[in-house]
């Protein structure tokens, strides 16, 4: 389908206005908007937009709480076990970040976990956040079964992305931000929107055989990177996130499109680091500057025309989305009018004309 | 080459006192020896007693101190940036685990940087110490050169490990422990030293070809896990352990084996995760050890027989090497009948007889 720009701000305050018409509190709604959209400027389409159509068509299933509050469980001086209530991912986990970083000032580090919590998207918004407070965070998130362990072919973890971000002196930080899977699973779906096959090596079908067709590979299990490497690092997210959490771990974790009978129960997991606990912050800053100096002066590869760091893409893509619009798919927009002629919300973002 | 068996005790008994023997103190040197130990009882070889030689060769060189204190640079509440004094590193560490460990127990989670320190060996030892205390370990170090980033030739990370270990009611940790290399650098040492090939895929050469000579591979490029997602995590490993640290980062750290003119400065990165600030103890036991026995119970690929969780191997080996006596090569042992003679030492360590 055709892909159509619109303004970031004009954007937000469009979805923010429709999560609002589904009973999110409009601040809740405002936050929960930016982490969407910041998800599309950044390039990562999978994980903006497109998505806000089945958290509303949850809410409206009452399997997700737009009104649930973030209750602290249990604390220490650094850490906090948090019980999402339900809520938009989005939405609670900035939340968390706002708990964790007077914590992390005052003993140089923090940890929660977030339980009973959904799919929060994309990472490029709690990373920028982290970095603009002088922060590294390090986060993760369990998610619904798509990836067996090493010699099995049942879905059992999620593609349990473990994701870091660093501030740097460049303009963006570096953001590592990975799922464990050979793939993330957005790019299975999206294809599977698009109807084109997958590659090979990707995943397997629900008999434990190599599969390229998109529809059996997410009926199937998706394989982990490098094998029993991916596996192993699956499995560290899955027991900060799920086991450390109280969520649901695993298989009984809710599949957002599958499961319309009952809540996901995602767990998450931030640590978030007070650069100036470890070094001045400007040495530090130096110091990845002429880390990432060297890495891009490095000696490429035949064919390779310019090494790139990881963050650097998606900062380059921000800039070019945020001066010519943030592109939506057909498809999402025409989710978007749905929405908003259900909600008696005016459709008010226009095209930008680049 | 034969391999020989050793009772554990004798073993760690003639690695402290060839430590000793090189300057290293009596308590010190049996820390050191316990590490190594434990690494060759879990069958992680590569980075066991094989090691001792280069060691105790740089001891000689001047170029690690074996009497070296671990001095704190910087302290929060629950964050320590550490000077290892460019001491050895299993001795380093395990002073700084026992550093951190009242941290963690105070404010929930600590953490350490640990700069100008040296190959500090496998996790095991580390790991099982940090689970006997309930406590979660995240571990992370840099390396000499091995590496480039994705796209590149240069030598650049370390094979860059990143481990995490959990304690579990089953009588071992879940081992989280892999090198962000497509293989450990260990295993192309070893093939080196058999004069065996290594597999394709593993290792570029030094003008970026790939190659399947171990000597070309280990003056070339060891290629990073799953291409970009293992160079993005190469890069956060580097950055909590190098750039954050203090020590040297990417090519400035120095060569074990190459470089005898002067000192590696290494870069190590310790988080500690206190469970019962975020669960009950038993609760957690409970959680993980029932996700250990689903993942065992998954339905499994053809061929497979058995379905490993991290760590599980190795702790099979450990009993086996614990009853039967732990195995090392006839190069190892002459290595250290060698150290023995020249230290006038008796080589006090009968084979076993299985």
């Amino acid at each position: 389908m055709a892909v159509n720009r619109y303004a970031k701000e004009r954007l937000e305050s469009l979805v923010a206005h429709l999560a609002a018409g589904m009973g999110v509190p409009a601040n809740d709604a405002a936050l929960f908007a930016e982490v969407l959209v910041d998800a599309d400027l950044h390039g990562v389409s999978t994980h903006g937009v497109s998505r806000l159509n089945i958290y509303l068509q949850r809410i409206d299933a009452r399997l997700i709480d737009p009104q649930a509050a973030l209750t602290i469980d249990r604390r220490t001086g650094s850490t906090l076990a948090l019980d999402a209530g339900n809520g938009l991912g989005q939405i609670q986990a900035r939340k968390a970040l706002d708990l964790l970083l007077p914590l992390a000032r005052q003993n140089g580090l923090a940890a929660a976990t977030i339980r009973n919590s959904q799919h929060f998207g994309a990472l490029s918004w709690y990373g920028n956040y982290a970095a603009s407070q002088k922060m590294v965070l390090m986060a993760m998130t369990n998610g619904e079964p798509a990836m067996s362990p090493e010699g099995g072919f049942e879905a059992f973890f999620g593609t349990n992305p473990i994701a870091a971000s660093f501030p740097t002196g460049k303009g963006f930080p570096v953001k590592i931000d990975l799922a464990t899977s050979t793939v993330a699973r957005g790019n299975i779906i999206a294809a599977q929107k698009k109807g084109a096959p997958i590659p090979g090596g990707w995943a397997l079908d629900r008999q434990g055989n190599p599969t390229t067709d998109a529809s059996e590979a997410l009926l199937g299990t998706v394989l982990t990177m490098a094998g029993h490497k991916g596996y192993a690092l699956a499995l560290m997210v899955e027991l900060f996130s799920g086991a450390l959490s109280g969520s649901a771990v695993g298989p009984d974790v809710g599949s957002m499109y599958k499961n319309m009978n009952r809540k996901q129960d995602v767990g998450h997991f931030f640590c978030l680091f007070d650069i100036a606990a470890f070094l001045d912050y400007d040495e530090y800053l130096r110091r990845v500057d002429a880390t990432i100096d060297r890495i891009k002066a490095a000696k490429k590869r035949p064919g390779v025309e310019e090494i790139l760091v990881p963050g650097e893409r998606s900062a380059r893509q921000a800039r070019i989305n945020g001066a010519g619009g943030i592109p939506l798919s057909g498809e999402t927009v025409a989710e978007l009018e749905r929405w908003c002629a259900r909600l008696k919300i005016p459709f008010d973002c226009p095209e930008v004309v680049c």
